[in-house]
């Protein structure tokens, strides 16, 4: 009997777990390497930064997701290099991995666009670390509002500013709004919610572009009944600890600023010397292969593909799980054949629709031809949510937190953890100082 | 009308939330510090450390508890220093606060005798930060087997050594052998339970000696059956990065070493310039308050009063709450008449019984002449720890959290953040180099 077909998946997201899934029982050796030891649902992302989960509510360890795939090891691990010639993921901590077939899906970063100093001020929202800095800087803003006597100075700690009028950047500017109006206007004696002003910024001249224009001045509509000031056509000239500069001269004095307005493949793809598009995506054959290697896939946020209507195909978990689908069937028919007798099928992505809320029974959604707005739009996007969510407990959990938060209100998840006792961003001095101390470094 | 008397209480632990709580509708405004935003239920702390429950299901902002307390203001800030002759306490952020009455409850630290460089290798359970570092601790030793091939590393990786045979160390070694056997056990290829190794180190010559004798041969016995090693008379000489060296020469390796032998007075008394005893806790009075100075008391972890056996009573929390309501009681009392004109009573404890917990369906409890061990000890255990927890949310989320842990044997709350994935202490190098991203800090 010769080898198993090793197959080698670099990412526990969307696209790699659903790649693992796919080729359980099928006759091959999987390893899935993540430098995480949890999947993340990235969706409900947002909600970890603004206290209404708690991050294990939306993280589960990979291992215990693929706990009976019996041909698959997951290895925590961080990916340092892809030796594409000789066929080997080199990885840290641990000897290097041989591969037949590799599936990269490595995933997006937050993207700067050249100004990666911005990071400090404005940090974007891509993990759990990401989503409890942001937490923690917008719960100490009020803390320090509360302190606060000067009434300029405390308007400008009760400013929050989100950079990005995408999907993310209305979730989060609208979840801010909803945090300091109902969750914690009652719990400050001085920080009161009508003092606090949320901005959200955008450079094109609307918001939720990928949505149609309709769409899109409901979601504004929405957002104004939240108390959040919708800034269309406003680019960012420089971003500080004091605040916000636009291009235009005018100064938005803000102490917490989060940044939602851009976000790049990861660097693993730059490093394999390929070609790739202006957000480093890799572009990819119609099989989702690298061309010139066929045993080479690189799926989700990674890949460049283009769609029916030449645009490329959007950073969206379905496109990530159905090419995640697509390339396992691939491979696995392979390896139980007699090598590559006939054409692969293209990638055809199908889709099913997009949605994005924007707060308590406030939301959009667009299926096809169909466009929702309001409540009718929320709960669908609540049930789809839930639904898809990973994890029968996590289902509930999250349905609990969500009843509860609705009738009461209340904030569940609302710590504020490390060492840092000032808002706005740590200054370098504060960083220094919490170095050496292990137990700080959670 | 004269000005309202000024209560400031540094501490929202059990002590100083139980005055605060007490004080509420008196004549007093009270002004309560603490360097937390929420008041951490430490009883059960070990469960977070071990991935049985989530932070936040432990932990409720201190404003959210004192939300109705209309003469209360909660201050998130870091008490610097108190000038007992001018009646202030110095914070920062923000200005000194003036007060007519002090209570101090700032609770205790982690102690280490002398060896402070023992908590780089073996870190102890006070925080929830402190938590979620032995948490990761714990789960980076697992993933690092699974990824050992020689089998000495991996049984030294396998190694949890738990230093300490109060109670907090038993539960630890309780729930560390349990995690291994139970939760993981099904998730790891290599990494087996069969080869986990879980000591616990005791340098007297019986564990939880605060107990009866006959309860702790109960706890070994219980110990033993989940697979823990206790050994009593055993004596730190050394720890390090490989492992821990005992005063008779032997050496333990193990990849995880956590410190529960001992705890101080915050350092905030040693600051006072009062009479203090090994363990940093202030002499107080038979009121509670520090000799030469009525206006201000100390309770809690960081007060040293005899019980009626000369022993000082215990650092748990139904000492902290009594003598709160006790000084609370004194100081309305105090504000609401003319001054002191009665002698002020004295305080008494009154002992409900203590308990332990060793893992499911394990624990032992001694309530007067009544002793319990076992499912009768670890019920009752359940429904005053379930009953203490502070919030109706929290008390469901836990509930339910534990049902399902009880029935699936799975923890919910497996989760490794921050940046680094090698097992054991991280070096110093690592800290360094974690030091310049901020979202890394949380």
């Amino acid at each position: 009997m010769s080898k198993p077909t090793r197959v080698v998946i670099v990412g526990g997201g969307f696209g790699g777990l659903t790649a693992a899934k796919t080729l359980v029982k099928t006759d091959v050796d999987v390893t899935l390497v993540d430098r995480q030891n949890h999947h993340l649902f990235q969706p409900l992302l947002y909600q970890v930064a603004m206290a209404g989960l708690a991050p294990s509510e939306i993280a589960v360890p990979i291992r215990t997701i693929l706990r009976r795939a019996s041909n698959t090891t997951v290895l925590l691990a961080e990916v340092e290099a892809i030796d594409l010639a000789h066929k080997l993921v080199k990885v840290s901590p641990g000897p290097a991995l041989n591969y037949d077939y590799l599936i990269l899906a490595p995933g997006a970063r937050t993207h700067y666009f050249g100004h990666d100093d911005w990071e400090h001020y404005a940090p974007g929202l891509k993990s759990l670390d990401d989503a409890v800095e942001i937490r923690r800087r917008v719960l100490l803003a009020f803390e320090a509002a509360e302190r606060e006597t000067d009434p300029r100075e405390r308007k400008r700690l009760l400013s929050f500013i989100v950079i990005g009028g995408g999907p993310t950047g209305v979730e989060m500017a609208g979840a801010i709004a909803e945090l300091a109006r109902y969750a914690l206007g009652r719990d400050f004696r001085r920080a009161c919610p009508a003092e606090t002003r949320v901005l959200l910024l955008e450079g094109a001249d609307r918001v939720l572009s990928s949505f149609d224009p309709s769409l899109s001045e409901k979601a504004v509509v929405q957002l104004s009944e939240l108390g959040v000031e919708v800034r269309t056509g406003s680019l960012v000239e420089r971003i500080t600890a004091e605040g916000v500069v636009l291009r235009s001269g005018e100064v938005l004095a803000a102490s917490t600023v989060t940044w939602a307005a851009g976000v790049a493949a990861s660097t693993l793809i730059a490093k394999l010397g390929v070609d790739v598009d202006r957000a480093g995506r890799a572009k990819v054959a119609l099989d989702c292969s690298l061309p010139g290697h066929p045993e080479v896939f690189v799926i989700g946020d990674a890949a460049l593909m283009l769609g029916p209507d030449q645009k490329p195909l959007p950073g969206v978990s379905p496109v990530a799980m159905q090419m995640a689908r697509h390339v396992a069937r691939i491979i696995a028919q392979e390896a139980a054949g007699d090598g590559r007798s006939e054409p692969r099928p293209p990638f055809r992505y199908v889709d099913k629709g997009s949605m994005a809320t924007i707060g308590r029974s406030r939301a959009i959604a667009e299926v096809g031809a169909l466009k929702l707005s309001g409540l009718m739009a929320w709960l669908a996007w609540l049930v789809v949510h839930i639904w898809y969510l990973i994890g029968f407990r996590n289902r509930l959990l999250v349905l609990f937190n969500w009843a509860w938060s609705y009738l009461t209100y209340r904030r569940g998840a609302r710590l504020i953890t490390g060492g840092r006792l000032e808002a706005g961003p740590p200054s370098l001095k504060q960083l220094e100082s919490t170095a050496p101390q292990p137990a700080a470094q959670a």
